[in-house]
Formats: C-alpha cells, structure tokens, sequence
C-alpha cells in the first residue's frame, strides 16, 4: 500500500502505531499530503497549544433538522457537472455543517475528523482576530486610526511604520512580501518557519524578527492585497493594547460565551504568541451563527451591536477589485473578514488554506462550515467549485 | 536580576516576552528548575498533548465554606516547627485546596498557578492508569491474572514477560531499572527522554523499545518497587485490551461525568502514546471526590462501587515494607495507588515528582490536592513536611 493509499484516519492508528504510519512534527511530515489529512484534525497532538476557555456551562444545544443533500448536482464556475459524493471527495473534504434558520440541517464527518476534533482552521482564525480588534475599538482599548508603530515600536522600520490598524485589518498595507504557497522559496514559507507553524532551523528570526525586517512597498489604503504576516501584527497589536494573549482575549470576548463544546485551540509560536488556531465543527457553527444573528446567544447578549454591524457591513469592493483576485469577482475584505456580494447579499466568509471556510448568508439566515484538507494551500484552487457548491445547497434549503 | 529571583509568573511574560524569560521546551530548559516553575502549569504550550473530553455538560460546582488555615503550625517529622507560611513557601506550592465533608474549606494558588492553568501531574496520572485499569477489569475487558506478555508479545523478553497485570498495577515487578533522579546516569533519565517527557537525541530508542530492553531481576509479586516503567506498561495494556487511547478511556470512564471544568491533557510521545498529564487545582479534588465518595458525583453513579472498593481498601503494608521507602512507614500500595495508614484509617494518595499530591481521608471525608514545582524530583524530599501538613490540616478540621 502505498502512502497515497491509507485512509486518512488510519494514520497514528495502533498502539503503538507502525513506524511508517506516524505523523510527526519534528521532520515536517506533518504539514505534507497525504500525512495533513490526519495532522489538520490532530495539531493539538503534534505542537504546542494555548486553549481559549469554552467556560464553565454547558454546551449549547443545536437544534438538528436534517435535509438531504446528496442528491445535489454543482456545476463549477467552469461548466462541469459534479455529483455531490464528487465534490466532496475530489475537494478532499474533512467535515461540512450546514445551519438553515437555526437548524443544523446537515452534519458529515469524513476520513481522520470526528464530532469532537478540533480541525486546523488556517487563516480562518483572522477572523476571530479581526472580531477580537472590532471588539477592543469598540471598547475604546484600539484605535483602527493609530499608526501601528505608535503602538508597536519594534515596527517603525518595516512595511507597517506607516500604517493605520484598520490598514492591517484590511489587508491594504503596501509590503515586499510574495505570497506564493506553489513556490518554496516563496517569503511565505519563511514566515511559517518563523511562526513555528512548519519547523525551521535555528539560524531563523522569530516572528518579530521577521516582521520588523519587511519592507514597505507602494502606498497603503488603496488595494486589498492578502498577505498573512498582517494577521500577526494584529495579533500582536491587540496583544499589546490589551495586555492579554489572544487566547484569553478570544476566550473573554467570544469563545466561553457560545457554549462551545470545546475550547479553541491556538497553535503557539516559541515566545508563545498564537499562531492558527483549531475548533470542532460545531463550535465554529456556534461561532458563525454569533455573528450572523447580531452577536446574540439564545436571546442573549454576546457581542456589542455596533461590532457585528462592523463585520456585518462588508468592505469597499472597490479596494478588493484592485487586489486582481480573479476568482472571487466583486468580493470585498474588512476587519479580517472576507466577503462575497452575491445578488444584493452581503454575506462574510472566513477563509483559510487547504479549503477551509465559513460562510455567512444572513439574508438566507445560512450558516456553512466546511473543512479540508487538499493537497495545495491555495483556497483560490477550491474556488471553481466551493461558491457554486454552497449557492447548491442555498437553492436547495431557500427555494 | 538572577535566574533564581525571577517570581514564576514572570516567565514568558510580555508580548513577546524578553528572550531571557522565554521558556522553550526544545532546549530542555523547561524542565530546569526555575523555568519549570513556569512550565509545570503552562504544559500545553511547551509540548503535544491530547485531551481527555470533559464532556458537554457544565461544571459542577463546589460549595466554598472558608476555613483559615493561615495560623496552622506544622512540626516536621525531623522536629522543626515550621509556620504556615514557610511551609508554603520552602516546599514551592504552587496550589492547594482541601474539600472537607463536600465543601471547599481552602484554596489557594502561588505564583504562575492560577484556577484555570492545568498544572502538571507528574505520577500522579498512574492513579487515573490504576483507575481505568479497575474498570476494564470490572468491565471483564482485562483480566489482572494475565501475564503482561499475553497481552503485550513485544514484552516477551522483557522484566514484564513473566509478570502479571496485577504485579505491573502493584508495582511489584522484578526489573534492572535504576529509578535514582538525583543521579543523572540512571535509568530513569533515558526513560524520560524516550517518553519524551524531556528532550532526547535522534538515537534515543522509542519508549516501546525501550521497555522491551529492560530485562528481570530477582522475583515478582513480593516487593513493592516503584518503578515509573511499570505506569507505562499498564497504559500500555490498557490501550492493547481496550483498543482506545488513554485520553479516550480516561474520559469515557471518569473525566465526563465528574463534572470538570477543563479537559484533562496527556502529554503524548512520538508515537502518540500517553506519558504524564495535567489537570486543574479544582478538577483535581473532584477527582479525588469521586472516590472518596464512593463513586457517585452529586447522588449520580460513575464508577462501580466494585471499582471503589478496589481502591480505597488499599495494598498489602508488608510487601511495601520490604521495598524500604524509609519516609513512608506502614504504607501500601496497589492499583497504581499509594495508601497512607494512619491511626486504623486507609487514606488513598496519588502522589508525583516534584511535589504533587492527592490525599484521601474517605473516614474524615477530607481531601487533599497540593500541587508544587519544587527544584529537585523526589517525592520523598517533601515527606518530612508534607503528611505533618496533612496532618496539622485535618486535626483543625476534624478536632
């Protein structure tokens, strides 16, 4: 059998299990296809974490009212028909929850995730980072109009001496930065050694090494330009401000308030900053569906009105189409959330690599959380299939 | 400011933290005293664990009913007289509670030990191993009268080949293991490293082979001889016969019905397998409230009274006399439990390396969780101090 061959959840099977079939963090065997499969839904397992506190309660209940979907045809954006049982398997999907009117009207495990893994969400946790930063502007602990070297001095020669917080939280800041995950040379991959998300050797910078030494580029505020390293410095801006990790302020501000099932799970660099982060498919369901229904809980107040109207809003297409993101045509980005415009609706999408997402329709009152984990990180090679996908199920549940 | 003046919670302080307060497992200074006071309740973000569920209910809540014990004095068994305070602070506590007759009389946490980090458990996790072993035996998944090497065929030339399950939960197995932590040499050093408890070299064998290697010596099943090896091996079979990872059976059986605030957390090796795990100050007690009351939490039945009854009646004094620990006199030990017998009461201990302790006194429905970070391993460095503390404890409750 070769590696290609064993099943994702047969990885790390046995006790012991057979030296061939161990995943590890040290050789980066990891973080490489077919092994990820089982990593994506086990980090906790193979690095560091920090929990965000689920809190003392009980988990809140979702209520289930199931609808078939199996039977749905996508076509993708360029023209071909898939069955359903095809587009799960070919997008290498890990788990899909779909919540329709505060039902959980479709619930699947696939390969190496279960109801109570917690799966690599990627850069999906930048939302729950943005939604962190809504929350302290709010509060008046940031200001989205400082210069992120006022607060973070270490900056004042990289790329961000000269950019507002909201800048970060945008995505407009102008860096020599080349985020192309295809290419090993690519500074992305540096900056995931440096962040301890992939091992690296001893001769690299640590993160704030790292960021201090990244150049400006061409002018802020204009374009959307996706690059991963403003994550961090938000992560590192609201750290600072608030004098708190992103675990607890994540826990404090989100997470013990949606009865979660179970804590959010933050990957920790070496100085212990959070990384990515982790969650069951269900909690990320309770997370989304926060947010979609004003930042209350069971008729009970959880996020300001003012901070979810911030996320709900949606950002300047505009900017976004400046960007050149072809797959994603008339989308927007704002406070770390993306957003799709689709026939009037503005609906927030939380995205990471290797297929992840979670997808707000609140016009349709439609949650969408959908794992993977695809060979390549791009999300933009999913794209053909996962909008036409989720507008399937939309038809299906709204018509 | 030296090393040894940095207060514990001052380690990994800021965002980021000075390199010279970082903690890193990597280079081993996590398990150096002062770093490890920092480490032993920050586990998860040094190394790979896996959780055991707490489940999805809420916590359930201890009554709080405040007693002083702040002008307890305590007579060393060597005849000093030590103050409350020093004893608190000579010993290196890191927390304490007491739970007598239901309720919570005293809590207290030091230094970077705070309510909800899960502080490290060290050997005290065998008496969670020694638990679930009583299940799986009640449960007729286990039979204690088999040999290891039945079970387990790659112990077949081993100091286990000829042992039973019994003399493994016991600790009774005859084995050329030097278990000294003050001599760096010993045995005890590489076992460490191969469970990767602490940072080992490429050619460190897997704690599988290594178990393998230990050979017999001299008889099993007439001394009790602590040998951390054992605790290992009964994880080991319990895996085997149950088919299940420790955290799962440890959750299944006890970790979801208590009514815990946190998920328990295994530090796992390469393999994946379990070594030592982490708990909270408070789930700790409800723990030990499980047995002490029989098996029931809030009038709800978990484990059988059987299994109880197979812990609290405690182990054979002789055969732990002929082991010479000189700092428990009349002690006993069975089913991965230390039994304290004092004044005709059986008091169950779970006790582990640098000053972690559980104490069960089921006839003055009393419990007892002390969890330290002292510089030095062994437990019986703290003998001297710990049970008159015990003691000076329970005389100003019972009396």
């Amino acid at each position: 059998m070769t590696e290609l061959e064993i099943p994702p959840e047969e990885w790390m099977a046995g006790h012991p299990p057979p030296a061939e079939r161990t995943v590890r963090f040290a050789d980066g065997s990891y973080y490489r296809w077919p092994r990820l499969r089982w990593s994506f839904s086990h980090m906790e397992q193979l690095v560091p974490t920090k929990a965000a506190w689920r809190g003392p309660g009980a988990a809140h209940a979702l209520p289930v009212e199931p609808v078939a979907l199996d039977h749905l045809e996508v076509e993708t954006t360029d023209g071909t028909a898939m069955r359903w049982e095809e587009v799960m398997s070919s997008t290498h999907t890990d788990a899909l929850a779909v919540m329709h009117r505060g039902h959980l009207v479709h619930e699947e495990y696939f390969g190496a995730t279960g109801p109570h893994d917690r799966h690599l969400l990627m850069s999906c946790n930048k939302s729950m980072v943005g939604t962190v930063a809504e929350c302290l502007i709010h509060e008046g602990t940031l200001d989205d109009r400082t210069l992120v070297s006022t607060i973070i001095p270490e900056l004042a020669s990289s790329a961000w001496a000269e950019a507002t917080v909201r800048q970060v939280m945008d995505m407009t800041v102008g860096m020599r930065f080349e985020e192309n995950y295809l290419d090993p040379e690519s500074d992305v991959w540096t900056f995931l050694r440096a962040t301890g998300m992939i091992p690296g050797g001893s001769g690299d910078p640590t993160i704030f090494e790292f960021l201090a030494a990244i150049a400006p580029e061409g002018p802020h505020g204009e374009v959307f330009a996706y690059r991963e390293p403003n994550i961090f410095v938000l992560g590192w801006l609201v750290r600072r401000v608030a004098g708190k990790d992103l675990a607890t302020l994540a826990s404090e501000w989100v997470w013990r308030h949606i009865g979660a099932e179970h804590d959010w799970l933050y990957m920790v660099d070496g100085t212990g900053a959070e990384t990515t982060a982790a969650a069951t498919l269900r909690d990320f369901v309770r997370f989304g569906s926060l947010i979609l229904r004003g930042g209350e809980v069971a008729g009970r107040r959880v996020l300001d009105p003012d901070v979810v109207s911030a996320i709900l809003g949606g950002g300047d297409p505009e900017v976004f189409a400046r960007g050149g993101y072809d797959t994603l045509p008339g989308w927007s980005y704002r406070s770390q959330w993306w957003y799709r415009h689709v026939e009037g609706r503005v609906c927030p999408v939380a995205r990471g690599a290797h297929g992840q997402v979670l997808y707000l329709d609140p016009a349709n009152d439609l949650v969408v959380v959908r794992f993977g984990s695809s060979p390549q990180p791009p999300s933009a090679l999913l794209d053909h299939v996962m909008w036409p996908m989720i507008d399937a199920i939309t038809a299906r549940l709204v018509d």
